[in-house]
């Protein structure tokens, strides 16, 4: 897909979530549930946050796309998760998996590895230290962190990508999209969402409405950071350097982000290796 | 009671409410307890948010109204709704209702009816398909939603409230509150409530506030709709269509709302059937 | 210390803050783990919300304090605050401790006292029948709050935290901090800060920021309360009396409070005692 025909693949793939509202179940960590359905309103689509073991496999039958976010992990919610990953598996739902955390506990990257083991993940999202830890980095996380801000992390990314078997966005600065074999990098955003706590769990959940309107998730996954990250600029234009401010401009920018302002903003490098 | 004397008991008790601070108890979902918790100030009274089974039979007698809502349940914060719901009753608390997502998961339509059956409730909130859902329909949820559009929702709210044995609201861009007996219909409220999270959740506390005041519950639910309605409106004109904005506006709304304004705006027909 | 020296200690805790970006882990309460974790990035920290017995222990040891708020308190949670706390006693980092609600149930108060037991707190922060409850004055709770607003207010709090053995934080419109010696007073603050759900937990971040970047506790904690408190009043001289956008200042003003604006506006009373 060149440039061009990417943006109206682009533009198209919102429209379809505008008008179908496609429904997006999250498991996601108490800290952002609020703000994540929120983010899933002011894009188009709908959210529903449910994780009990009694419901979630019912629930993830009635929905386009399940995020799996374990921020605030425990075991009863991590079983929910495998349950609902599962039944998303048997439906062909695709599942989006943010891996909060993982590298700093045994228990975090543990369960990260067990869904990723149990579960055929579409997309993960996290960021580099997190990713590297998945793909059995563990002891290299501060080494392998350095190398993000270095040349190579074009190569590093797409290494993640094929060891993971997935859809693989590592973000920061600028976010490097693979599937193992193209790397695709999304170049919007600003520091302010660094100010922010959630904002990353919100990339995951911008991510999961794209791929709910469906394949191919690679350019989907990277249609969902460049929409996440221009509203970013949008907000932080409004807004200043004031974080409360900005939070509230995000979701206003979120909602009302056009096809016009997409198609100037977005800067997608689609061919980066 | 006419028109205008509503009018005067309506400004009465919110009088009450800001002088007296009830708490209002609520045992809710995770997405929204931050918010419906600031809903309760801003509207003058006092929340507690508590669902360990250890302390909710003590903690709701210390309360003048509790809110059952189940958006994010599982078996221990539900056994901890009935026991507290049961607690309400012995002490004469009214219990508020919100069956969030019935008819989406068995788990969420069998509990709720567990709820109705176990608990004492003084009033249901929901939309048209839970409430529906509720009351024996579940086959017909979507048919039910269409007549919801149809003339002949005054009576259905009717019924529904009859088999329901309390007070019932259905929302939606008009409110119907029965006691079974009579319809009361609330024209207040915007299209911008429905692109922010948990303003059904805020409704129902906001009812739960003018509950919180004491009978009869039928006139209280109605304020507390035409209330939330009305702040609602005065968000949406300052905030224009943006839901982050309009989020924010509708707390200040919501805690600077005279009795003058809400004596112009609310739009309450008392006498639809 | 003296006045002058104080101030220029405070900025330079301030400065290591922004500077060194210490992780401080919080056990809290669902209420509030999104604004809390905010708080903690504006002032320059960074947040950690984990509550799971499978990883509290190794998450605090990559802390520089720990945060334990009972607002939301069930037993799996409290095991993990036991858990936690007494890793962050062998690795001597701070543990401050919200006793939200002590007083209201049984189960919140033999909770905090249980706390107070098993580990060894730094730091206390909350109202006066939550902190008069935890001395042991539970019979007195009502009497103690009149007493709150006599004049021998001073003497109280010295001798709750004399019994207490900590650093003691009694809030309200004057702070009241002592470690059983000393009294230290905080005139900062505004009245808005009532009408928010959560600034009591925000204020006790605060001071685990300042107290995350070392001893001693006693003036961290004034420190911690002085910020917030000016923050507040900065955030309510935009806001006018509305909450909801004060709340969105708050954020703002923690985040962008200079040491310039903090030096002129800080009003701490060294030597009440």
């Amino acid at each position: 897909m060149g440039e061009k025909d990417y943006m109206e693949w682009f533009k198209k793939r919102l429209e379809y979530i505008k008008e179908n509202k496609p429904l997006v179940h999250h498991i996601t960590n108490f800290v952002v549930m609020n703000e994540t359905a929120n983010v899933t309103l002011c894009v188009g689509a709908l959210p529903v946050m449910a994780h009990a073991r009694e419901e979630v496999e019912e629930m993830v039958s009635l929905a386009s796309a399940l995020v799996i976010n374990i921020g605030t992990l425990y075991p009863e919610m991590v079983e929910s998760m495998l349950l609902a990953g599962k039944e998303a598996n048997r439906r062909r739902i695709p599942v989006i998996l943010d891996p909060v955390g993982a590298g700093a506990t045994k228990y975090r990257t543990e369960t990260a590895m067990n869904i990723l083991h149990q579960v055929n993940v579409a997309v993960v999202r996290g960021n580099a230290g997190e990713v590297s830890t998945l793909a059995g980095y563990q002891a290299e996380v501060r080494g392998v962190e350095s190398i993000t801000h270095g040349e190579d992390m074009d190569r590093v990314s797409l290494e993640l990508a094929a060891r993971l078997g997935c859809v693989t966005a590592i973000t920061g600065p600028v976010d490097y999209v693979s599937d193992g074999e193209r790397v695709v990098t999304v170049h919007n955003g600003d520091a302010l969402l660094g100010k922010v706590t959630g904002t990353g769990c919100m990339a995951t959940t911008v991510i999961a409405c794209f791929c709910a309107s469906g394949e191919p998730y690679l350019e989907a996954t990277a249609a969902g950071l460049s929409y996440f990250g221009v509203a970013g600029e949008l907000a932080a234009e409004k807004a200043g350097p004031h974080p409360g401010s900005f939070h509230v401009q995000l979701y206003d920018a979120l909602h009302s982000l056009d096809l016009d302002t997409l198609s100037s903003r977005a800067r997608i490098n689609l061919e980066t290796i």
